[in-house]
This record gives structure tokens, C-alpha cells and sequence, in this order.
């Protein structure tokens, strides 16, 4: 997605090897507009594939899953990373490392908002790892729900996250794929063509 | 708001006299079309502020003030709940105390994204205690910014943040606001009328 990439180039920080931070409209100041061409693409993108629900993981998967929910005409539910006391024992959960953060959260879902007869859009922020997709894939199959497609804004090729996922047969959209950062340089894999 | 107060009447869950469940369309899943129209909302209370940024809290913040980001051309800034590794040093930081989950939170925003030249509107989805306003208030004061006022999805008018934000001259701009959750059941105080 050119326009993403563009803005990537722009105002994304390569912190190191392994580390782009793009915090000035993504992951901490957010671009509603980008945000709205984002949530398109994905709805573009899958658009037959007969969507019900989208869901996310809090809280940068927020943003593009709204616009994407918008054009879908589908809700969004997002994962939570903590259990809150205001929510029962009623959950799908599943177990999360973020190697970011160097730390493991429980991620959970309501069985209120996720059953089998749902076809799930999985949107995501960043791909790297795979931990939090694979997560989110964990608890769309303890619902009996069917899973779309993966969207992700920014994925890292370099890393095993989209490879880990693919292999499952499970078909990944990622809107800006880095092909690496060294050198403090931000390159990218060709654009997929969209399907 | 009528449309809100509607979803609230439907889909809303009283668990007690101070606990309303809104989980189906705000805090858990969410409703993109009605986020929209109430991101339009508070835009449309706010349009002749000034507003260059918008600054919430994640998670459930972030719906509602993408579509009034959208609406009013300005970009969203959410504070952390928790400082992430991958943020610097560089932090306007406040301490935030949940009485739902009983835990207190540092909130923290980066000084790249707010500045005295910033006129920001803060919007959350809950007024209740009024602990996250009076945090993210102290926090566009510490970056010397002007506060246009608070926009709230849903406040407890029964609790206290309300006045305390108000008797401090700030502006708050609540969509629904509850006057009573007893008896299981929802009593809205009259629609302050549209500035």
C-alpha cells in the first residue's frame, strides 16, 4: 500500500535491527485518515470473503479494525490483555509473549461476542513474531469460528511470524511487508498484488 | 444523544448500582457505526474550539475519537497505560486510579506529540470518579497546552468526576449521562442541550 509505505519512510524510526517504531501515527499519535485508508484496503481485500466480525487485540489494532469494520458493516471485538473484573469467567483466552515488551499476558475474549457461526477477520498492528495472531488464531478456533484472513498494517518478513502463520494455510494480507532495517534503513518486500 | 441512549436502553447491563456493562458495542466488542456517529458528535460540539489534537486513553477511548479525529482533520494521541520499552524517557506521565479494576496506572505520553501550541479536546469513553480526565488534564498542563474541554461517551452523572472536572471551568460534554442505575435499571438525566 503506497500510501502507507510512503508514510512509513517518512516518519517511521528504525530504533535498530530489529526495531521500527512508528509511533507518530500508529502506535501512540494515531492518523485518522491513514487510518481510514487502511481499514479500506483490508475491507477491499476481503471483501468476499464473507466477514461477520473482526477481531483485534487492544490497543494499536483498534484504529484501522474501526474503518474496517465501518466499510465491512461488521462490529469489531478486541482481545483484551488483561482479565478486568468487569468481565465474567465467560472468556476464550489465550496465552501471549511480546518479545517488545519482554513480557506474557493473558489475552481474552467474551463467549458473548465470538461463536461458531462467525467468519473472523484477524487485524493486527504489526506481524513480527506471530505471537499475538497466533493468540488470536488460538481463540477463534476454541470458538468453532472460521477464520478469513489475517490483515496487517505493517509486517516484519524478516521476521518468522508471517511464515509461522502462512504455513497453516491461513491467508495473511499485509499492507507494508519489511523486507529489513539495517543499516537504519527501512526496506520492503515487493507489494503483493491484492487479491 | 438519542441513538446512543437507545443502545444503552437495549444492549446495556446494570451489575449494580454503580456498574454498567456496555460491552457489546463500546468497551469489548464495538459498534463502528455508532462509534462514527459519535465521533461526528463530539466533533460537531467542539468544531468551532480550535481543536488541533485529540488525546484519550486506550482501550476503549480509541473508537470514538478515531471518527472525531476524522471529522475535525486532527490527528489522535492516546495516552499508555503502562510505559512500554519501546517508549523513551521523553514522558508527560500521570498516575491514574481504576476503581472498576483496583489497580493504579502510570499514564504517559510522549513529548513529541503534545506542545503548548496544542488546544486539545481529551475524550473518554466512561466519566465516573473522574481519575483518567484528571489525569490526562494534568498532563495536557504539564505540556502547557490549552484543554477545549472533555468529551464523554457515557458519565455517571451520579458520581462525582463530573463536578470536579466542571467546578475546575473545564468544558465536558457528555453524550449520555446517567443519573441512577437502581433497580437494575437505566434513568438518564435530560439532553444538556448542544453548544
Amino acid at each position: 500500500m503506497k500510501l502507507l509505505k510512503e508514510k512509513i519512510e517518512r516518519e517511521g524510526r528504525v530504533l535498530s535491527e530489529n526495531v521500527l517504531k512508528v509511533d507518530s501515527f500508529l502506535n501512540h499519535q494515531i492518523d485518522p485518515v491513514l487510518m481510514q485508508a487502511i481499514g479500506e484496503e483490508f475491507a477491499a481485500r476481503f471483501k468476499d470473503a464473507g466477514i461477520t466480525k473482526i477481531l483485534t487485540i487492544e490497543s494499536s489494532g483498534i484504529a484501522p479494525s474501526m474503518f474496517a469494520g465501518l466499510t465491512l458493516g461488521v462490529p469489531v471485538v478486541f482481545a483484551r490483555k488483561r482479565k478486568s473484573l468487569t468481565l465474567s469467567d465467560n472468556l476464550f483466552s489465550s496465552k501471549v509473549h511480546s518479545f517488545t515488551k519482554d513480557v506474557t499476558n493473558d489475552i481474552s475474549v467474551s463467549k458473548d461476542f465470538l461463536s461458531n457461526e462467525d467468519v473472523v477477520l484477524i487485524i493486527d498492528d504489526f506481524l513480527a513474531n506471530g505471537q499475538a495472531a497466533l493468540g488470536l488464531l488460538d481463540i477463534v478456533g476454541q470458538a468453532n469460528a472460521q477464520t478469513a484472513g489475517v490483515g496487517i498494517v505493517i509486517e516484519k518478513g524478516f521476521q518468522t511470524g508471517g511464515s509461522i502463520i502462512r504455513e497453516r494455510g491461513v491467508r495473511v494480507e499485509s499492507l507494508a511487508n519489511i523486507k529489513s532495517l539495517v543499516n537504519g534503513k527501512v526496506e520492503f518486500f515487493e507489494e503483493e498484488p491484492t487479491v
